[in-house]
């Protein structure tokens, strides 16, 4: 199973920290406030099997000089770069397609068509 | 004190349903889902004394004949509409001021820049 980089948020911590903090446990990848943005919260209750979870979900623009930085944290079996085109293809845990899908509609409206036209004749 | 109609999300209850009912029931005002859309997330954690909370701010469409709906619900002393040029200039709860700030500057830029205007020569 693949999912978005992602934890809760301590008490005590912005959302904003805890994205900081949480991309950096699980990617290490470097990131700063300047980098991310608010996307989208998620709240349906049956989202996450475990217990009611609600999602703030972030944008981050990362630096490519910083790709080769990449590698897996503690808690993750591997870190993946995955292609626009093909995250949906992939097998994503909770409601990850239903984010990454709204995500690429909202960014990637070009990209959101070609992945549409080819799911519709696959 | 006066405060953005809000309160807290039940566990079971997606934030856009939580919405629905605060509304209904702090201000009588009749909302569907298809007239709310999110705005930001506020989740610093000095923002409320009483502790550390995270609030989902929504922006809701109404319908200008539902207006004479508006009635206070049982923990509010009163409701009111406020036009949005005279909205910074009242005694706001929480980070009340700095979200209506942020949702002037997003949604109405031309009143943020009249608001700035007035501030700064009074």
């Amino acid at each position: 199973m693949i999912a978005i980089p992602g934890g809760f948020v301590d008490v005590g911590e912005s959302v904003e920290e805890a994205v900081l903090r949480e991309v950096s446990e699980e990617t290490h990848l470097p990131l700063t406030i300047d980098k991310i943005s608010q996307f989208r919260v998620y709240s349906d209750p049956s989202r996450d099997k475990r217990r009611h979870t609600v999602s703030v979900v972030f944008r981050c623009h990362g630096d490519s000089n910083d790709v080769w930085k990449l590698k897996k944290g503690d808690d993750a079996k591997s870190v993946v770069l995955v292609p626009v085109l093909e995250v949906l293809n992939l097998n994503l845990g909770f409601d990850h397609k239903q984010i990454l899908s709204d995500y690429i509609k909202t960014y990637y409206p070009k990209v959101a068509q070609l992945v549409d036209a080819s799911s519709s004749t696959a």
